[in-house]
Order: structure tokens, then C-alpha cells, then sequence
């Protein structure tokens, strides 16, 4: 039942599709969840893709087509007109998913395929949902729920519930709204079990109920469900009206996507890419950075050529350059790492900036004595400069000390001119670290070698 | 309703504990939810907030109990009998959440508590989730669940679910299993509600239904219920008995706490810190790789060592070396993290290991062209050594294909290894792409000095 892709399995689809071996694919097609049929479809070749796709019935057609990937739905799309797409797929859609689904076409195909949707209330619900910016809860939410008036009898809401059972996935919830259609609460599923029929739903429905307005931040969104626990919550207009409902599983999407954006930042990618993207994509999303960085190094070349004079006379000095810089890029990355966490888990706030830069200061301290004492026994041992080997410790400490406060502090201060933190934890500080660290060991060097 | 704390708002509680403010408290109390109430205690000074948590009703405060920092709930419960946090607080706990909770005191305690349960059905549940490992589906289950057997009918499932709906906080659905408690299918919720009630269960029953082992790893559990979009999964044993379920938001946890590592991973952090952690930890999970970084800068300065004739006849060379280690490590960063989002993500599997480099070589190519033509004209223009020109652009082309490849290729051979490839993403890359740029470019340095 937990299935696996390997290339042998997709050779033998290959085949399969091949032969047009009728028996095999439908076989494999029944016995598979529209999320695998998605992830081979994915793997296949574009012509392989489209044939096994043909293949497949309505329904589960269109919960295919939602679980793949976008380019192979750009694709396979392409290769269906809109009548098609409006009557077989997207008519088996929610309304979420269809409104995703569109807005993906060109722009004169969406039309065609809206004009087709034979249920004209799908129609402008699906319209409605793509006003919504896809970032905000309006763009998250889907417009398939059970409302009821706080006016009727339970036995009223489980007579709505059956009406609306058969096309809404999942049904978690009864909302309870007044005559204006504003949100007023709740009733669990289980509550609908558990209470009388004759009750009025005004005396036993829950009025404890976290909502959220169309126009949220889908991280925002996600803050809020993880927070409290929620496995879906109603979705209100400026109005308070109900307009739709979030499902936790659109939001785990959201983690997901606020994670890797984190991870690309700090790693000094500026757009979101794949692997599977076009090489001028990849080459665009990576080169912002390659280019500060070589700002930074055309920089620290500089420092260094103020103490050209001392690198002819002791050219020792610069055997640990690399070294320095290095260590406070490392010193600086970590820090960084830990406040930017900090401040996605909201753990941070607590006690104020000086207090947490304190407590890195006493970290980089102990870490840059621990380097620095090493690496002095290491260079009493092997080299046979005083003032070198002295320059070097004194040198990284002061840099692995200087990085940890610095790694603390860029963070915070972006977060709180609203820049996201995680620009701080890669190359941005990994160039200035070196910059300054750079300095720092040759102002000490001059100094050592002036006293030796 | 959606509600932030402030300094000012705390400073507010404090002096309403100080002076024994119980109508400001317990409005307080009363209007948010369990998740604010933690949210204010986590942040308030331990004395005020064990007090705050003595105000707190049962109910409230063995939710507000699940919801708290891990070390804030450790004092809180040191402040506790065992008596008391067994029939006050363990009571009204979810099985998973109470093992959790237990599973955090000293051994000592923890028996003491569990012969305090009075509820044996609960004592030996807790008793049994405490066996698994936590990071596995055993130890995210929780055992409260409706099942009933495929003989039965609906009128007997809606029964099972009347009787067990108060004590289980979220229903779903009616798990289906046959007299030896295998699992067989599901029965959603709402085909409770739409089916007859003279149904027999066998009948009406979803048998395409994913569950997952208790053994399974926590993140393979986390990679299903995604995949599937499952918002509630059933776990069984070895047997296929049914043992438990897994509901979406603990799984939310895991998908933060896995992306939480991979960043720390790439950071150069070797164990899940905070920043309120205390020093010595922060310290210690730090320490480790400036160590490595430490070891690759004295291999990085024995490789300019070789070259210390020719540092001190052009001691123009030093400038730029900074320069060359530092774009290694950046372009070596930006491709492996693409690489290691792309196995996390499973986007990467389709293709071979030599497409993959063939593409990366090729970004390398461009944006180490771009790198190189721009730095070239800097120092035509600034610098007066043809040679220094063309060996920084010559090796800065190669460094940056050279770490790119790199950069892409260890984490793969890592990921076949069953090593976790953000491992890659770091440190490590940088230090080595450091001392193999260095060789690099004073190879190309000796050359081109040699030739002009």
C-alpha cells in the first residue's frame, strides 16, 4: 500500500503505455491514490504522462491533476480544450482547487473554461476565489462548507448536513451564523451526534471560535492553526460574514514553502528555485549573491593592500588569512541561524537586545578561547614566528567574538525594520566577516610584530 | 480575539498577580484560550507564573499544561504533588499528551504519578505510549479512537460514537476493524450521518484506507499524511491490529522541527538549541564545526605555505586569495541547498547523477563566467599586473564551477550513504571548497606569473 517509485517500475509503465497494454494500466491505475498516479505521472516522459493521464477516469482525473506538478499540469492541460477541462475536471474540483487550477491557464483560456462550467454558482465562487491574493487567507480558503442560522433547530442543521455531505470532501464542522450571515460559532461534528434534535442551535452551539479575515498572510494563517491546534478554521470578510474555510492540510503546504524560502535565503538564493528549473533560472537566482560577495572580496583585497609592505617583509602573515575569515564566517552563520529561529518561533522576544547579545558575547568568548588556544599550540609547535603565532589566537578571538555579537545582532535589527532576518544568515554575513576580520588581523599583526 | 502580548501587557499581569488581582486574573483566564494563557506564562518570571497557574481551573490548566515551554513546565510541575498531577491535570489529558508530560519527569515521579491515575484503562494506555520511541508513529499516537467491528451496523457505530464522543477531543471518523481488532477501513464522519442506520457496516465501509506502522519513523508519518493529505492517519501494530491514531497537528510539529534541523544542520549547529538555552549548551553544539573550520584553516594555510616564494616576490597574490575562498564557499552553499531541498522534497529523484552535475556545471559555467569577465575589468583598470588579472580570473572561473559541482555532488553521495545531507550544507562544503580554491588559484598563480 505504501508504494515506491524506482526507474524499473517506471520502465515497466513505460512498456505498458508502449504496448498499450489496456489491462496492465488499468489495473495499475485502480489500485493506485491519485497522489502516486501524480508522482508517476511526474516521472514519466511528457508523451508517456499524457496517455496514462487520458487513461484515467473523471474523478480521479481531476484529484490527479491537483497533486501534480506544476509544470506537468501546464502541460498536460495544454493538451485539453477548455470544454474539456471545464466539464471533466473541474467540475469534480473543490472550489480552492479549481480557482488554483485556472489561474494557472493563459489568460484567454481561463475565460474559455469558466464560461464552460455548467453550475453557475461554481462558477462565481471559483471567480471570486481568484480575486483573492494566493498568499492571504482568502487565496488559501474554499468556499464548500455547512453554515447554519443560530435561529434553527439541530435537527434543521443535520437536515444541511446531509444536503451537503455528498460534494464537500471533508466535513469537520457546522458554522452557525446570524441572519446577516455574520459568524457567530460553531458546532463540532460530534455535537451533532451527541445533542437533541429539537435543541435550538442558538442554546448549545460553541461561541468559542478563532476565525480569521480574508486579507491574513498565509503565514499568519498558519501561525494561528499551529498555534491553536486547528485542524480548520472559518474564514470572515471585513464584514464578519462568512466567506469560506482553511483546512490544515493547505497550510502544512504554507510550513513547507515558509521553510525552504528560509533555507534558500540563508543559503543566498534569492528566488525560489528547483533543481528541475531552467539553467538561466538557476543561474539568475544565485548570481545577486555571487555578486555582493565578490563586492565583498574586490573590499577585502583592498584591506590587504594597505599592508602590502608588511606581507613582503613577513609574508607568513598571509598563510591565515583564509583562516580568520573563515572562522568568522562560521561564528557568524551559527549565531545568526539561532536568532532567526528564534524569531520564526516567536521564543525571542523575552528579554531585551542587550541581554541577548551578553549572552552570545560569554558564547563566542568560550568558543574563540577554545580556537584560539588551539590553534597557539598548533603554531608554538610548528611555526617559528612569536609575533605570528600570537597575532593569529589574539586575531581569532577577537573575530570569532566580534562575528557571534554581529550574527546576533544583523537578524534582530532587519526584524525590526520588517526585513526578513533570514537575509542575514549567509552570504551577507559571511562577506562582512570577512572584511572585518581580515582587518582586525593585520591591525593586530602590525601591532605583534612591532612589540616582537 | 487574535491577540499579542507586549512588555506593557505583561508588566499589567505582574502587578495584578503582586497585588492579588483576583477579578483582573480571572477575567483574564476566562476570555483567551489555553495556547494565550501558556503564551503569557512562558514569559512571565517563574514566581508569577506558577501563581498565575494556580488560578487556572482544572480543565484550563491541564491544556494550558500541554501548550508550555518544555522548561517552564518543568518548574511548574516541580511545584506539584504527584497526587495533584495525577487527578488534576493527567486526568483531563489526551493519552499522547499525558505520556508526554510524564515522560518529562524524573523517573522517580513518573511512577508515583502513574499509581496516582484512577482510571486503569488510562494508567495502562499511558503506560504503553511511553514504550515508544517518540520520534516514531507509536509516539505520536494517541489511543483514544472509535472503532467498531464490520458485523456491527450503523446504529451500533452511532452508538459506540455517542458514548465515546465526550471523552475524545476530535472525531472524525469511525475506524472499522474485524474480531481480531485488525484494521479493515474507515467510516468518515459524515457517511455516519448520510448512511442508514439499518446499514451494516461491512457494506458501506471505505476500504481504501492508508495506515502506517507503529515503528515508522515520526518524518515518514509526517511524509504521508502530506502526500495524502490525510488529516487523521490510523497506526497498528506489527499485526495489523489497530493501536492508535495520528491527528494532523501533531505532525505539524515534526514537519517545523525537521526544517528547524535541517537549518541548524546547515548552519554548522550540531544539536537543537534555543537561544534561551544556557551557555555551555549553546557553547557545545557550536564548537564542533569551528573545530573542522579550525582543522581546514590550517590545511589552507600549509597550501599557501608551498607558496610563500612566490607570496613574497608578488605579494599582490595575498589580496585576492580572501576573495577566491570565500565565492567557492558561496557558490558551493547556494547549489548544494538546492540539492538538499530537492531530496527532502523527493523533486529530485527523476533524473540521473550525471544529468544533475551536467546541469550544474553548467549555471557554474555562466555564473563563473559572469564573476570572472566583471572582476577582470576591475582589475585591468585598478591593478598593474596582467599576471594578478588573469590568474584571479582564471581561477575564480574554475573555483566557482568547481564548488558548484562540489556543492552538488556531496550531498547526493551523502543522501546514498543514509547520511542526512544538510549535513553538506555548511560548513564543510565551505572549509573545503576554502582550501581547494586556494590550491587553485596559486596552481594558476605560478602558471601565469610564469608565462608573463
Amino acid at each position: 500500500m505504501q508504494f515506491e517509485i524506482n526507474t524499473e517500475f517506471l520502465e515497466q509503465v513505460h512498456d505498458a503505455i508502449q504496448r498499450n497494454d489496456i489491462r496492465f494500466l488499468s489495473e495499475l491505475t485502480h489500485d493506485l491514490f491519485p497522489a502516486d498516479i501524480a508522482e508517476i505521472l511526474n516521472r514519466l516522459e511528457l508523451d508517456d504522462a499524457k496517455k496514462l493521464y487520458n487513461f484515467l477516469e473523471e474523478e480521479v482525473a481531476s484529484e490527479v491533476l491537483v497533486e501534480l506538478d506544476e509544470d506537468v499540469r501546464e502541460k498536460i492541460l495544454e493538451s485539453l480544450s477548455s470544454k474539456e477541462i471545464a466539464e471533466k475536471l473541474i467540475d469534480n474540483l473543490q472550489s480552492d482547487e479549481a480557482a488554483d487550477v485556472i489561474a494557472e491557464l493563459p489568460d484567454e483560456k481561463q475565460d474559455e473554461v469558466l464560461s464552460h462550467i455548467e453550475d453557475e454558482e461554481q462558477a462565481s465562487d471559483i471567480v471570486d476565489l481568484m480575486n483573492y491574493d494566493k498568499n492571504t487567507a482568502g487565496g488559501l480558503m474554499q468556499k464548500e462548507l455547512v453554515a447554519v442560522n443560530a435561529n434553527k433547530t439541530m435537527l434543521e442543521c443535520v437536515r444541511e448536513l446531509r444536503k451537503h455531505a455528498d460534494h464537500i470532501e471533508d466535513v469537520y464542522a457546522v458554522y452557525v451564523v446570524d441572519d446577516d450571515e455574520k459568524l457567530l460559532g460553531v458546532i463540532p461534528i460530534k455535537m451533532v451526534l451527541t445533542t437533541s434534535l429539537r435543541s435550538r442551535i442558538s442554546d448549545v452551539y460553541d461561541k468559542d471560535i478563532i476565525s480569521v479575515r480574508t486579507s491574513m498572510p498565509a503565514e499568519e494563517v498558519a501561525g494561528i492553526m499551529e498555534k491553536y491546534d486547528l485542524i480548520y478554521v472559518p474564514v470572515v470578510d471585513g464584514l464578519g460574514k462568512l466567506v469560506g474555510r482553511i483546512t490544515i492540510d493547505d497550510v502544512v503546504d504554507v510550513i513547507k514553502e515558509e521553510a525552504e524560502k528560509d533555507i534558500q535565503m540563508m543559503s543566498g538564493i534569492t528566488e525560489d528555485v528547483e533543481h528541475s528549473d531552467k539553467i538561466w533560472m538557476l543561474s539568475r537566482s544565485r548570481i545577486p549573491w555571487l555578486l555582493v560577495g565578490l563586492v565583498g572580496g574586490i573590499f577585502g583585497s583592498q584591506v590587504i593592500e594597505e599592508y602590502e609592505g608588511q606581507i613582503r617583509i613577513h609574508p607568513e602573515m598571509a598563510f591565515f588569512m583564509p583562516l580568520i575569515a573563515a572562522m568568522g564566517g562560521n561564528a557568524g552563520v551559527q549565531s545568526s541561524a539561532i536568532v532567526v529561529q528564534g524569531i520564526a518561533n516567536k521564543t525571542l522576544m523575552a528579554e531585551g537586545i542587550l541581554r541577548k547579545l551578553g549572552k552570545e558575547f560569554t558564547v563566542g568568548l568560550l568558543n574563540g578561547m577554545i580556537c584560539a588556544v588551539l590553534i597557539l599550540g598548533y603554531n608554538l609547535f610548528f611555526s617559528d614566528s612569536m609575533a605570528l603565532s600570537i597575532t593569529v589566537s589574539v586575531a581569532l578571538l577577537s573575530v570569532i567574538v566580534f562575528a557571534t555579537l554581529f550574527g546576533t545582532f544583523v537578524p534582530l535589527a532587519l526584524n525590526r525594520y520588517r526585513i526578513d532576518p533570514a537575509l542575514a544568515t549567509g552570504p551577507f554575513i559571511t562577506t562582512t566577516n570577512d572584511i572585518l576580520g581580515l582587518f582586525v588581523y593585520f591591525l593586530i599583526g602590525r601591532l605583534m610584530y612591532g612589540f616582537y
